[in-house]
């Protein structure tokens, strides 16, 4: 598993089913490590080799899985009084790593599309969508390499 | 849209947000028509022309949406005071007849695979996953052309 260097950051390895008509992928039940909340649930998708980010969200805590595709996450902890302030964490989510990654409010993070094919996101969010609490970045302001996410 | 033909079915168009580095799909909000609590989210996948079901739940509600490939659902009454009774509802769900899908308990659903490709379903239910709340009887066993399906 990969280590996990940022505080309230979760990576949690989930289930694959298999089926002969079709398997079964585990997602989150809401007595899971992370669970917070339920406010929405959607998708999201990032095409080859764009990046979406950097954004950082107030309140809301994100559960992200990655069903079809290869996505790279990248955290950024900013927040002044962490013990992991200053931490950079990657990792990359597809259905051959398939793991939920959590992301806390107060944190900035970046993510890029990793196939040529479809890159499929869902993200378990304990709001609903409020545009009031997305804080917005340009990539070039946190100093982090992300050509080489 | 299709007409529901069943008491309790929701079926409700659901939005598609265009961004140049990737899409965004609707899934659920919890101030959706729909929406009855959170016990988990998880993938099922079925092959092209396989079929899934007779199933039945006692308590779940399912909400429903496939954001990949094409999955025919089909919903049968059989609930003894339901003024539907007896009646079937057929649609079929994709990311281009983009709908959610809400089947209360008590109902008999079956779905089949229209993709060649990947078909994927997103169920989020509003109760963790009880084998003991499933009921399953053969496809031959309630009587409907599930060829034509």
């Amino acid at each position: 598993m990969d280590k996990v260097n940022i505080v309230g950051v979760i990576l949690t390895p989930l289930m694959k089913i298999c089926h002969p008509k079709g398997d079964i992928f585990h997602g989150m039940k809401k007595s899971d490590n992370g669970y917070v909340g339920f406010g929405e649930v959607y998708f999201s998708t990032i095409r080859s080799d764009e990046i979406k980010g950097w954004n950082r969200h107030k309140r809301m805590t994100m559960n992200l899985i990655v069903p079809v595709g290869k996505v790279a996450f990248l955290v950024y902890d900013g927040r002044q009084k962490s013990s992991s302030k200053g931490n950079y964490f990657k990792v990359e989510l597809s259905p051959d790593n398939y793991q939920r990654l959590t992301i806390p409010p107060d944190l900035w993070y970046a993510f890029k599309g990793k196939r040529s094919g479809l890159n499929l996101i869902m993200d378990l969010a304990d709001i609903e969508h409020d545009p009031d609490e997305i804080e917005r970045l340009d990539l070039e302001k946190i100093a982090y390499n992300l050509n080489s996410v």
